[in-house]
């Protein structure tokens, strides 16, 4: 495929020219947008091309797949962000149909269903329902092939990115964290089966820790637990066998025997523990039970390499670690665990892809995309420790847009 | 083996007569009591019998296997039990050593590592250190050939006795769910691997109950979720779904998405949510996840049959239902989970075999053993639907000591 400059073929209003073609997924806790801006014309470096692939008259034009997320309880903050975009809507008007009823949003989760009147209501546009599954592994697949440096390992405090032969991609064990979690093994584009998943997941930190904290934000509760020790309310394998290891099956003394196992047995009451160690504990417990179930059902059909993804996650070293060292430890490091930098926008991408699946406007996203701006700041240097916050971006992804 | 009946051969003072070789199992949170208690004089159905089988001048003494059990955070109370009880402790005085240092109570768990001194100080026992796998495994061993209707399947309220073949016993997972959970591929008698665990278990449920209800004990939390229901705090996937199921994927809209999830989209604070739906929840989180990786670690190996024990059940109708279903729904039918009625006495069962083992008094349990009084209540009808009080009996054991 060849890429060339190219000079706009038609003018585009303001609002048109910044915005368009626009994706939601809709969860049970959040909800995640993907669209596409155009760059701005002062950007000379990054001028539109047009693609020479005999397709004449082809509009190309050069920007950024852009991320956003809003609680699901405030998908009026939601609706009033797509509003306020002025987004140029995908199918309107075609079919000689009124606008209307023809204006499209490409959508995923369960939301989707749940929320199809008050969009069409508040925003005068359909909900394009697209299956959560086929989403996730689109979007999965999407990051996977085209988006450089997007997956990493992440063990002892080290992320590592790493390179993924395009060629042996599949098959491969996705699962997505969001307020439940989805185990998918993934064989092929569009082809994969969801084998397993636990209802104990980002929901469940997220209402646990609400309920045992007043933490009202799923973001304070992981601030919390970064200052946590799990120690204090965690029943350690040495708190049973009075400081000493059990090393005939591997458990050392300072192993978790029961999470919150310590809470049993004295006389403190919720209000007499720290809660940084009971959201510590709470994420550790959860996180390594979706470590451990992940790696049975990767062992289960002989996958080495298990991808975590979903907002879960949000780029927590602490959580990471842990969902790591559950998959080293079971797996006697036989399989690794790999995040995603997009982690909670697949099922959103997924959708925003199938917009070319249903040939409205012949959109392509090239699979020329870079991340912006992170990947930039470390170069050829694989191995860092970033901050949570430099992880916890879903930086902007530069591609280009095909309009028939 | 022939058996006849016999004359006691020496006297006994009181003291000895009734109670004979306890063991103790001592975990993070109960510690668990197996003795033998004879026959009293006037039960002359039961009067003492004689093995002939070459071990000339061997006593045999009829009786019961009792069972006890403390909290660990009473140990104490234990103690004074022992004590009340003026057990005729095994190995005292042999090999021409003073009392004290021989008197030896079999004991496994942690704690029995942890409490040693203690047992030393208050008893004047040492504390003969049993494996803790080795014990469990030994235990059900045990109940499994030994005891008539010890294990069982129960689905949709429907208990029902299973009869084992003894020639097909083996290989089957045990899953030992106290504080934390063990799960072990048994292979034979002495033969197993643990494979897998939890670190989300009783001490999990009583922990995280205890914090979020203030009930003080694991009973009065079990006796609580009778009363719940889940949906008031869960999420279900027709939360997210807007009431329809995922049909594609087989979750109905009644299948619990994200347990805990609802209670991170409202204002409502702990104090707003019933203990009864909260221990509910709960209960069903822990159930459900124990059963979910206990089918995955029988997948692993091959393993048809799942037995589960432990404390944790404690004849819970509805904790048994909820495993249950579990293996059925991830195991398509295919896996079956059963259960035992001596479920959180294996560890000492196993602890109380290993004096034969050691050759302490040639003891014996013979295999000519019955459960007391349930088993006579019900006849040959295999299939009942008993009360929780009716299950959650540990009835004491028939059988018979053989003294040398």
């Amino acid at each position: 495929m060849e890429i060339e400059n190219h000079a706009r073929s038609e003018p585009m209003e303001e609002s048109q020219a910044q915005i368009s073609h626009l994706a939601v997924d809709i969860g049970g806790s959040l909800v995640k947008l993907v669209y596409f801006s155009q760059n701005s014309e002062d950007d000379s470096s990054k001028s539109n091309v047009q693609v020479s692939n005999g397709n004449k008259g082809a509009a190309v034009i050069e920007g950024k797949l852009q991320f956003a997320k809003f609680e699901t309880a405030k998908i009026h903050d939601c609706i009033d962000f797509i509003k306020s975009k002025q987004l140029r809507l995908t199918g309107c008007q075609h079919n000689g149909a009124s606008a209307n009823e023809e204006c499209v949003i490409k959508a995923t989760g369960g939301g989707a269903h749940k929320f199809a009147d008050l969009f069409k209501e508040k925003l005068g546009v359909c909900l394009g329902k697209e299956d959560e599954m086929d989403s996730l592994v689109a979007g999965a697949n999407f990051l996977l092939k085209s988006v450089q440096d997007e997956a990493f390992t992440y063990m002892d405090g080290q992320k590592e990115f790493a390179q993924i032969d395009q060629d042996d991609l599949y098959p491969y064990l996705l699962v997505n964290i969001g307020s439940g979690v989805s185990m998918i093994k993934v064989d092929g584009p569009g082809k994969f089966e969801r084998v397993s998943g636990t209802n104990v997941g980002g929901g469940t930190f997220w209402g646990l820790g609400r309920l045992l904290t007043k933490c009202n934000s799923f973001d304070e509760l992981l601030e919390l637990s970064h200052r946590g020790n799990n120690r204090a309310i965690d029943m350690l394998v040495g708190d049973i066998y009075g400081g000493t290891d059990y090393k005939k099956i591997g458990l050392t003394s300072t192993a978790i025997a029961s999470s919150f196992g310590k809470a049993i047995s004295d006389n403190k009451e919720l209000d007499d523990y720290k809660p940084e160690d009971i959201t510590r504990s709470l994420l550790r417990m959860i996180s390594n039970n979706i470590g451990q179930i992940s790696y049975l059902n990767a062992l289960r059909f002989g996958l080495k390499r298990i991808f975590f993804a979903g907002f879960f996650l949000r780029g927590h070293a602490y959580t990471m670690d842990t969902i790591a060292v559950a998959v080293h430890f079971w797996s006697k490091g036989e399989a690794k665990a790999m995040f995603l930098r997009h982690e909670g926008f697949l099922g959103a991408l997924g959708a925003f892809m199938s917009y070319e699946k249903h040939g409205f406007d012949n959109l392509m996203v090239h699979q020329l995309v870079q991340q912006s701006p992170i990947c930039a700041s470390h170069g050829g240097d694989k191995t860092h420790s970033p901050a949570d916050s430099e992880l916890n971006d879903n930086p902007s992804i530069d591609c280009s847009l095909c309009l028939s």
